[in-house]
């Protein structure tokens, strides 16, 4: 399976990439390919390294649209409705938002777009034929990167495409510990994307990093 | 310590009042304080059957809310206002909110009042100088009443006033093994209500029950 990352050279997208491609064949978009591909160098001898074998290789984001089973929308929320005009190819992909619309000023709060959530707002901008899930939403940066510690938490999962969720669900529980579950149809992403700005106030009144969660 | 329970024979009451009253000098109020006292009788039989001795009245919510040091509002949301309209002497008192604006349709919504959540709905009805704090918001109903099992979940709490959010957090940290989290000001509660709609979905879609959280 092809997993294309776009902004797959961003904070997100680093961790993302060096955890998915010994398991996945990743594609790594970025704005210049030139960058994707260094990056990527630097994942292979990281991951040589640490004997562990993988399949990266760095694009533009639009190739890593184009040759993606699976399309991850690694960008940050203010990028998002920029980097997806400049693309296009998303007719039929499963796309994976983990994008939360959030702002900091004395603490972290959730701001929705007009539609309800950064979820929404993809939909209204992709194809109809595309299929889009929520996914990954609350897992930090940082702790994509940490490959000598399990990533020991619970996914919640939207989407209204059942056989794309199902299959975004079988990627998630491929990958060290994660758990994927159902949270129900895209119209309900907004519950999920505003659990990382409350993540965020926790780990910040705790003196706390990178907070996760587990649903039990 | 004494804590008043407003809504102590509902739902999530009756757990809170079996769980507590072995720590804490429980005041369990309702509307009618015949149904306090009876059900107080009924849960100080199944303590002492189990061995455990507790402290538990059954009063009218009014009395409730006089007696106590520490007030938990534990009225469904579409009960907040009236019950609130119909009692007075919140003056000083520490309340706390577990009350979670949501709706079910196809799937559980989170339905905040205009003021954004329920708890700043209730700081616009109480007097300026109760001191409201967020918690217990995740927590089952029936994970409450299952006195057999620890409650091993993450309580998020959020207050402007400072000794009070220190009070709940340490009252929090007393019951079974739940862990109170400062999750930051009462402005922040609706990142903390919108969870509980989202474990409704999980729970649902996933066939699981009464799913709650741990933050790691």
């Amino acid at each position: 399976m092809k997993i294309g990352i776009v902004g797959g050279t961003g904070d997100i997208g680093e961790g993302m990439a060096m955890r998915l491609s010994p398991i996945f064949d990743v594609i790594v978009g970025s704005r210049e390919s030139d960058k994707a591909e260094a990056t990527c160098n630097i994942h292979i001898e990281t991951l040589r390294k640490r004997g562990q074998k993988c399949s990266l290789k760095g694009v533009t984001n639009q190739t890593a649209v184009d040759e993606a089973d699976i399309v991850i929308l690694a960008v940050p929320y203010k990028h998002l409705l920029g980097t997806l005009e400049s693309l296009g190819g998303f007719e039929g992909k499963i796309v994976i938002s983990p994008v939360n619309p959030m702002e900091k000023k004395d603490f972290f709060t959730f701001v929705p777009p007009a539609e309800g959530s950064a979820a929404l707002l993809i939909k209204r901008l992709l194809p109809r034929s595309s299929r889009i899930c929520t996914a990954f939403n609350t897992i930090a940066a940082n702790r994509w990167k940490l490959l000598d510690e399990e990533l020991n938490h619970s996914v919640p999962v939207c989407g209204d495409d059942q056989g794309a969720k199902q299959q975004v669900m079988e990627m998630v529980n491929r990958i060290s510990k994660l758990q994927a579950f159902d949270a129900g149809p895209l119209g309900a992403s907004n519950l999920v994307e505003s659990i990382t700005p409350l993540l965020l106030n926790i780990a910040r009144y705790n003196k706390m990093k990178d907070v996760g969660i587990q649903f039990r």
